[in-house]
């Protein structure tokens, strides 16, 4: 796909995700950014572990949401800001090795709904988790 | 309801959250728990916050997600751990206030799926975020 | 509850049910509808079974869909119409007897979404699929 | 991809599609079965649509649940049936034209789970809805 996202859209996201911070602490970071998809990659680390040495569940859902919601903020206007309505997640296999990257996509962009898929996968391609997502573009918070 | 989860079951439900940590670090911790019933409460901080000030919507997954899987954790055999096979949660308000509590439930416990809601208020009692969620038995990892 | 829908608002959504057809060919009727809540009878009978003689999967969540669908439909201005976002239904038991009950309820009434959850009860009151739904207010089709 | 489902798995599914009906007497068809993927074909007509002359969305989700429980049937041994554990479909835009094309997919089957995901498309080739669904193995029914 030769199309691109805007600087100032790009810097727009960028900017959002540095200040979300949960995920930039942990040391996630946007791989990737097209319009209407979205890569971000996690290494894995004590902080984002469970009991069993996996990627913990609630980690994972977190990654996959923010992936799919940066997805959807390519398509709105850059003065905007999303917020997730809803996700439905499922965990396929356990989220193990040296990082996790979680692939956004947009399937539809409506005026008050943003439908996206997130695959997140492990370093060997393996399908760990599956989402379906909708979110709604909003004002950007003061 | 006077029926009550064994000591046994409750002390293993407890050494789980403790090893977890992700959510104990956070500062969660288990209010209530009964026979297909947990409660936990999560207090606001600067580590479960997003840009606007308000609880993170990851963390209020893996709230709902926690307390979802440990009402399921008191249906089945003490030896036994539980896995999230899958969840959808519905974003209903801005989670705010000084302290967020999960309410899960179980809603049919089968022998391989076991289902619940999760209901997550804030100190007013307004709901937050919904889910429902599958939840598997699975051995305790060694 | 002793609010009541007006009568203008119960005209409209009775109105939609018969011309909906569906449900309404497969003998199902509007049972009882307050503010944020429509109860949905559904006898049994060869056209909403399958192969077991249970009651169809794909009948109980059509049946599901239309009582959230109208418990939305009475927080809109009878003006308006409803369409179905997403929703997600999990299947508890299988649905037998001699008829269903679905009880939609709404959780949350945003301006653009409206979030209900469902129960689909057998006439021994056994919960047999749970459903949470999102709803958009829409205008009325021509 | 040239892998094909054995004659016996087949002449089950294709079976077990007849005698579940529903489909059948709206005149779906099977049109692909592959290992992990199933494509099924809705013709439109009275019986399918809604009051806008749509397909009812109903009928939408029961399409997309059966198109992934056939997928996830071509994965399990051919004595055994499926049934629907849970599922969750977004709809993306009104589902109009001469025909619906439901593509079941496996994305994993675990011993106890399969989770598959579907697009159902218009015949030009746009999504108008999307699900996510978890299948268990099951017994044949007597």
């Amino acid at each position: 796909m030769s199309e691109q996202v805007s600087a100032e859209r790009r810097d727009s996201i960028e900017a959002s995700f540095e200040r979300q911070g949960f995920l930039h602490v942990l040391g996630a970071h946007i791989a990737r950014l097209e319009p209407g998809r979205c890569v971000i990659e996690l290494p894995f680390g004590k902080a984002v572990s469970q009991q069993h040495g996996f990627f913990h569940g609630g980690v994972v859902g977190a990654l996959a949401d923010v992936a799919g919601g940066y997805a959807a903020m390519t398509m709105v206007d850059p003065g905007r800001d999303v917020l997730s309505l809803e996700y439905k997640i499922n965990f396929l296999r356990p989220a193990t090795g040296a990082m996790l990257t979680a692939h956004g996509e947009v399937l539809r962009a409506g005026r008050t709904v943003i439908v996206t898929r997130v695959d997140v996968l492990d370093v060997e391609g393996r399908l760990c988790a599956a989402m379906q997502q909708s979110i709604a573009p909003a004002p950007i918070a003061a």
